[in-house]
This record gives C-alpha cells, sequence and structure tokens, in this order.
C-alpha cells in the first residue's frame, strides 16, 4: 500500500535521534556501516519490547482459557512453505541493472524518454564480437554519448575483472535511437534493466551436510511469517493439549522477508518479530469471530498506548483480499511518515491446514465428538507486527513540552509519555543529596525492596531537576525521591514517606515508603 | 569433548515420549519428515521457557544495577564475523562422498582396510575419456566387484542426469589393489571421499537486492553466537546509559550453526537459543571476577531445579582453552546421554574488543574519568544454553514413583518435580462435581482470580485422581480443589477453603479462598 498523509519527517528524525540517543534502538553493525534493514534493541528498547510482547503473551495465552501457546524453529523445511505456496508465489517482479547489479522492482521502475540510444559492444581478444554482452546506456542528447561511452567502459571493465577474454577489449559499434516512455533503463544511470523475472523475499540458506547446494533437501529458508509452523503443529497440539473448538494457538517469534527497501526506520526492515495467532473454528463461526477478535485487538492497543481513536480500521474490500479470505480487517496508524498497517485480522477459512494436508498427506481433520463430523477447521488469524507497535507506541509517546519557568524563562522538556505497564522503567529513585548517608541508605532500600517486582533505576548525579528529565526522556512514570521530609527533619509527620513526581503533569505527592510496592504494582499492571 | 558416561538410553526415551505426549517439544516439520537439528516448543515447553527465560533476565538484568539487556539481529553483516574470526576459522574439516554428496567430518572418518580397489572410468559419447571424474570404491574381495561396477553405474549414471555428454557411457578400465587403515573411503558404501576441506558452521544467506549470489556485500549470516552483537553495541551501550566499568549487556536469544551431526535430542541442534552476559572490566579484575560469576551462576541453577551438587565444575586447563582466554570454567550436566556442557564462564581478556576495534576502525576504548586512563575493557562471558538448561531441567525433575494403594494394588505415578518458579502450569483448579453449579461457579471464579497473576489451568473432566496425575506429568506444583467442604455443606468451619494437593508428596492441606494469591505467589516466585 503507497503512503497516505500526514507525513512529518522533522518529527520522524527527532524520533529516531532519541532512540539512538537514549538507548531504544541502534542500526545492526552501525560500527561496520550498518546492516540494512536490520536493527538492534539497546537497554532501553529491549526492556520496552519485553513489556510489550510479556502483556500481549498475558492476555492473549495465560489470561485466556481457550489459546495455548508454542515457539517453532525459525529454519522452514522446504516442504512446509511449497505448501503454504511462499517458495511458489512469495515474490515481486524485478529487474537487474547490468551495471551495478542493484536489483529494482519492476513495476516501480519510472518510465524513462530520451534522445536516443548509445549501443556499444567489446570486440574481444581473439577478434569475435561479444554480441550478448551488448550495453544500452539511455542518453538525453548526443552530447552526452560521451558520458555514456564512459559507463560503458566501466561494465566491460567489470567484465574483464572475471573474465580474462574481456582485458584489453576495444568498444565498438554504435547507434543511436529515440525512445519514449520506456522502462527498460535504470533511472539512476541509464543503464539497460535485464527482464523483470521473479525474484522470492525469503532467505534462502543451505542445511546440513551437502557438498550440493542446489539439493531441493539441502535447502532451507528463513519462515517469512510464524503463522507455517503453528499450522504444522496444530495436530500435535490437538493430541497433547485436549483442546476443543474453538481455540487458538499464539505465537511470539522473529521472521524474516528480504525487502527490497527496507525504510522508515525500524516499520519495514528485513528482520522483524511477529505476535500470531492462529484461532481455530467451525466454519459457521468464522464471521463472527473476526469482529470479535477485532474488538480485542482495539482493546489492547489501547492499553499499551495506542488509543483506539488513533487506529484507522480498514475493511479490505473484495478483490483486494488473497483469495481465500472472506474478511480482512487491516488495522493502520497514523506514523510521522504516513498511514501504515499494524495489524491484519483475516478470517481465512480452511485454506492454510488444507494446504498442509495435501503437501503432508497426512490427516489434518478435526473430529466433532458431539456431532461425530469430521472437517478442516477455519482459522480467523489476528497478526501483529511487535516492532511496528513498539514503533507507534513510541511515536505516540513522544512529546515536547514548552515550560515557563518561575521566571519566565522558556524551555522545552522532552518526554515518552508511555503507559505505565510499558515503560523501560516503571520507578526511577533518587536520593535528594548523594553526599547524605542516610538518604542514600533508604534510597538503596527501596531499591532492593523494588528490584525483585519491577524495572527501576538508581540515580544520585546531578541536580534533581535534570535527573527527572533524563527520566522524562526515557519515559519513566515515577520518580521517588528520599529527601531530608523522609528523615523527619522539618516535619515529623512525614518521616518515612517520599517523594513521588509524576512524569506527565510534575506533580508530587508523598507515600509511605512502606506502601510504595503496592502502589506501584496497582499503577503499572 | 567426547560423550562420558553414565548413559541410560531408555530414560532418554521415556523423557523424550513424554515431551512430544504432553506437548513439551516436537520436531519441527514432523509432517513433513521433520527438519533435522530443530525443534518446536509446544503448549507447556513454551511456558517452561519462557519461565527460564524470564527468570534469567530478572536475575541478571533486573535485578543488577551493574547489568543492562540488549536484543540484537540474528542477521549478521559479513564484516562482523570476518572481524571476529568466525567466517575464516569457525569451521570443521569436511570430505564429501562422492556418490551421495553427504559430507563427513574428516577427522571422524573410521580407517578402513580392503582387499583391494575396483577403479573405473566413463568413456563419454565423443570417445574421449573422463579421467578427471575416475571413480573407486572399496571392496573387500574380488567376489563384490560386480557391486563395486553396479555403485559405480550408478554414480555415472547421476552424471549422466546433469551432464548429457555422460549419457550412454561405457564404464571401462579396473584394476585391483590392496589397501590397509586408509580414511578415504566412506564406510557407508566404500565410495571414494574427496580431500578434506574446512567447512564453516554458520549458516549462509544472501541480503538484499542483488543478483550476484558471491558478492561479499550481500553475503549474511545467521549469527553462531549472540556475544557479536554485544561487543558490535559495546560503544553505543556506552554512550547511551551511562554505566561505569565494571558493567555487562546481557542478551537472550537464537543462535543457529550448521552441526554435522544434530543428536541428542535438542542438545546438539541447529537452531538454539543463548542466554549471554559479556561483562566489561578492568584488566587486574578479570580473574576474580570470572570466580564470581561462577557462584552466581551455581546459585542460578540451584533456583531452577538444576542441583548444585549435580553440575560438574571443570576448570578447563592451559592449552585446551582458547588462546586468548586466561581462565575458562566449562558447567556440565550429566544427562542420561552423558556428561555434557550447560555454560562456559570464560575470561576472554581484552580479544573480542580489540578484533572489532581493527575490523571496523572504530576506537573501542573505555575512558575512565577518575583515573584519566583510556584502554579496552577485560570481559568476562558467562555464556548459557537456553534449550540445554531445559534439558537439564526436564531430565532433572523426570521421576517415577511407584505407588501402592489402599488394597496393596502397585501404580507407577510419572511425576516431573520442577522447581515451582519454572513450572508451566502453577495451579491448576478443579471442581469436584462438574455437575455441582456452586463448586463450577466457585472453580471459575479462583481461575479469573489468579489468571493475571501466573500461569492456571481449569479441568472438570474425569475422576480427581485422574486429573491430579494428568498435572503430575506436566510438573503442575499445586491441585486446588473446590469441594463439599468449600460449599460448608459438612463442617461449617471449612466453608470458604479448598483443598491444595502438592504434587511431589501428594498431601493436602486447606487454605481459604481470600488467601489463596497470596499463598502462591509465596511458593512461586
Amino acid at each position: 500500500m503507497a503512503d497516505r498523509t500526514n507525513t512529518d519527517p522533522a518529527r520522524m528524525e527527532k524520533i529516531v535521534s532519541l532512540c539512538k540517543r537514549r538507548g531504544f534502538i541502534f542500526q545492526s553493525a552501525e560500527i561496520y556501516g550498518g546492516l540494512n534493514g536490520c536493527w538492534d534493541y539497546g537497554p532501553m528498547g529491549v526492556e520496552l519490547k519485553r513489556n510489550l510482547k510479556e502483556y500481549w503473551w498475558r492476555k492473549n495465552v495465560q489470561e485466556r482459557e481457550d489459546v495455548v501457546g508454542m515457539d517453532g524453529s525459525i529454519l522452514t523445511h522446504n516442504s512446509v512453505l511449497v505448501a503454504s505456496g511462499h517458495v511458489g508465489g512469495f515474490s515481486d517482479p524485478m529487474c537487474d541493472c547490468l551495471l551495478t547489479k542493484e536489483r529494482l522492482r519492476a513495476d516501480q521502475v519510472p518510465a524513462q524518454s530520451g534522445m536516443g540510444f548509445f549501443y556499444t559492444g567489446a570486440a574481444k581478444k581473439d577478434g569475435s564480437w561479444n554480441i550478448e554482452k551488448k550495453y544500452s546506456v539511455l542518453v538525453e542528447s548526443e552530447k552526452q554519448a560521451d558520458k555514456a561511452r564512459k559507463t560503458a567502459a566501466q561494465y566491460y571493465a567489470q567484465l574483464a575483472g572475471k573474465d580474462a577474454s574481456y582485458k584489453d577489449m576495444e568498444l565498438k559499434g554504435e547507434c543511436m535511437e529515440t525512445v519514449t516512455d520506456s522502462t527498460m533503463y535504470n533511472p539512476a544511470n541509464g543503464s539497460l534493466l535485464t527482464e523483470a523475472r521473479e525474484f522470492n523475499l525469503m532467505f534462502k540458506t543451505t542445511i546440513g551436510a551437502t557438498s550440493d547446494e542446489n539439493d531441493p533437501n539441502a535447502t532451507g529458508w528463513l519462515r517469512p511469517e510464524t503463522a507455517q509452523s503453528i499450522f504444522c503443529q496444530y495436530k500435535n497440539i490437538l493430541d497433547s493439549s485436549r483442546v476443543k473448538l474453538p481455540f487458538g494457538i499464539a505465537q511470539i517469534g522473529k521472521s524474516f522477508r528480504n525487502e527490497i527497501n527496507p525504510r522508515n526506520f525500524t516499520f519495514r526492515s528485513r528482520e522483524f518479530e511477529q505476535m500470531e495467532i492462529e484461532y481455530f473454528c467451525r466454519p459457521e463461526d468464522g464471521l463472527r469471530l473476526v469482529d470479535e477478535w477485532l474488538e480485542h485487538r482495539l482493546c489492547f492497543y489501547d492499553e499499551v498506548g495506542v488509543p483506539r481513536e488513533h487506529i484507522h480500521i480498514l475493511d479490505v474490500p473484495d478483490g483486494e483480499r488473497a483469495f481465500y479470505s472472506k474478511k480482512t480487517y487491516d488495522l493502520e496508524y497514523e506514523f510521522p511518515f504516513g498511514i501504515q498497517e499494524l495489524e491484519g485480522i483475516a478470517y481465512r477459512t480452511d485454506y492454510d491446514l488444507s494446504c498442509h494436508q495435501k503437501g503432508s498427506g497426512r490427516p489434518l481433520e478435526y473430529f466433532d465428538e458431539e456431532t461425530r463430523e469430521k472437517f478442516i477447521p477455519h482459522v480467523v488469524e489476528p497478526s501483529a507486527g511487535c516492532d511496528r507497535t513498539i514503533l507507534a507506541i513510541i511515536c505516540e509517546a513522544y512529546d515536547e513540552e514548552e515550560l515557563v519557568d518561575d521566571k519566565g524563562k522558556k524551555d522545552v522538556r522532552t518526554v515518552l509519555r508511555f503507559v505505565p505497564r510499558m515503560a523501560p522503567i516503571k520507578a526511577a529513585i533518587f536520593p535528594l543529596l548523594k553526599k547524605n548517608g542516610e538518604q542514600v541508605r533508604i534510597a538503596r532500600e527501596i531499591e532492593k525492596t523494588l528490584q525483585p517486582w519491577m524495572s527501576v533505576f538508581y540515580d544520585e548525579t546531578g541536580a534533581v531537576g535534570r535527573r527527572y528529565r533524563r527520566q522524562d526522556e526515557v519515559g519513566t512514570p515515577f520518580c521517588i525521591t528520599v529527601d531530608f521530609e523522609t528523615l523527619g527533619e522539618n516535619d515529623a509527620s512525614l518521616k518515612g514517606t517520599v517523594t513521588i513526581r509524576h512524569r506527565d503533569s510534575m506533580k508530587q505527592e508523598r507515600v509511605a515508603i512502606e506502601d510504595l510496592l503496592h502502589w506501584l504494582i496497582a499503577r503499572i499492571r
């Protein structure tokens, strides 16, 4: 789907910068120039992601009697993805630039017009013409012919590096033509493109000890979605778990797609994490259940900090859904780079299990003990992108608040307004003065008490106002300060209480140390 | 390392069988014949694994001020693994069978002696000899020459399938020799093996839109360990997290090694999960810290159900450690298939960061603000196998207990004696009679109360004794039964209490419903 409005690249840049500066997200292998389309989560990012995955599991598996979990391997048997249709059909039409070897989406190459062609060919040492390697460059005028000659020379120099017979070749044979609206040329350099071929988007590897890399038995794939391992283990789970229809199997895990053009930070990446449920049901219940799941999932996003009123529900119309799907909802979010999909909820009928029954030759029917019927269950699939949801949560939480201090001085604070259950750090604990031994001792004691129950952070460096700001930037909802009141120095009635400063309102209140754990747990679960 | 004693294959078989039957572990793509070396965790297995990972994270990240987490990509930049030495050196010497293309560990091919050789070659259609493709088979006597001729014919038939010039070839040229103690022949079929070459154990793939699969810029690897992404992000984490030496970076995630011979259930698999910490320190602290970590890690295993007295500590002697390591402990466990490594704790000096500083050209030094010194930190690495620990926990927990009932009848119950914090299900909840509406209502209420806090299981089917046994097999520590006493029918003082049956002792006690949540939380954390 094309990116829609309302884009705000400046806001996105600030978010990407904050993510790096505060340890949420780094580019993979950044010190080596980066691995395009791959990202690493830093200390803050990993906690945020853990919170999201944990809450998804709690709501969708732990708190539901009708859903069980699984965790399948990433390496996937060739036959699984042949049966599912991914080996044959999970592809884009691609063409290659003869010069750079760059691969381009054939349907995204813009049409080019030029004043003419510049043809050339190379004469090999032995005098024969290399007619197969004929090279064409689109030029805008005859004046550019020289540039085209150089580009062609560059191309043949490349060939010469690989094939000695091209060494000391001579460029020969030029002619000019006129062309309009052609998509056969690379807009970046004018080079001829190969004819479009289907390019599979899955990552392929060779498994086991074979010397034959084209042996189909040795071909393995990195899964392009977690769903297929659920379908493959459906029967084992049915047999081992005594589940009855309707029931779901849930999985969280990494998937991989060799995106031609990874972009928009972590949104379109080559390695990503999914949170998928395959919810098996009777055929007559599918349409009702897809609506039920839509409602569950909207509640979920609301609870993790993406309000339902910020989610666009796209009821995918006939003709745009996969041919086997009777109903599909796309849940979309308005990122600073456009409106993009967070989750798809698809009623996939019995398509997947039927494919695997056919592919494996194993019966995958469900036997209904009450009606004595045998049938292949239908399935409703809520499939969420974990990294996309993390990005939506961050974009939603990011705020710059203008402040005016007592003296009328203006200032801006950057704050991530995470819902408390998602915040990487739940509470920061400060002694007001790091030189006050008693404040430090009490703060450390509070840290020890809270640590087994939540992620906390102890900080004694700098003015307390600056410590608040540092916590605002990583979205810590509560800052706990042990101060002179805690020691009972100014007002005996406040002895044993601490200051709690709220991130969003910046308001402060006093809470007794002995109530702290429960006070916090009530607010972060 | 070679497998040591005391093996018990029968016990291992029972464990593998239980793991499948009760939904702990299935073979990946089982319905397609299975993907060798890859495993899927079922509903019980995924909960067990989640508990282990969660507890590791809590103890090593959440409860430690000096350790932060990260989560790096699995796809790895070629340069990272060139610098770390994996591309050049992470390999085994392998040779290929000319007939089957099977690849064998050269150092594991047993020496063969035979009565002679049988040589043959194929004459191509054009009359020329194919001397390059000369094929040899080891035979035990001249009588076997016919069999050898057939094997050779099979080999050339294979070639003919790929190269038309071998069609209708004629086998020619035989001679016999005597050979003793040769490792050049495949013991399985007598076929000649190729000379040994180094075979990299990493899975390779092609990343991005290139048409040139041998382009080194397009080569990506599945990481063979999580450690390298920690080293690569060390500087970003240092800059974004304000950590000071000594500090650790922890990571849990999948790694991949193309094991030639995956074996021992999930122990030696091609896809596996690691729990690694790189603990950075001053050079002078390395030797002390490796001992400190040994103690931490032994405590950890104890707390998850692998008692420290069942762990063998191997202080790897000089000459057997990696050349850069000044001290390495291997923690080993006695599996039913032999004593094998669970975790390595290695003091790796500054080897890794130095490699990446050199490889990337980026300074990876630490600047000590107190001493104004700049240096590359040393590192202590506790590296645990998650799947191996899961397997050790299961093996340790597995028990068959002989019981004698009131009538003297003998019986055996299978029970997984997990420590409660590791159990996939913390509590099962039963109404004594499923026809008693009040019992069912109360049991359902208890389920709803406990669900947000722990994994519970509601069961109303069959006699309560059988329900206990089913829970014993998945290691549920507590079964809660709502019975007639709960309703106050026999003894008013017991109203509002339930029966709790303990898995290990099978003893029962009564607990008030209102105390249940805290009673359980105290026992499962």
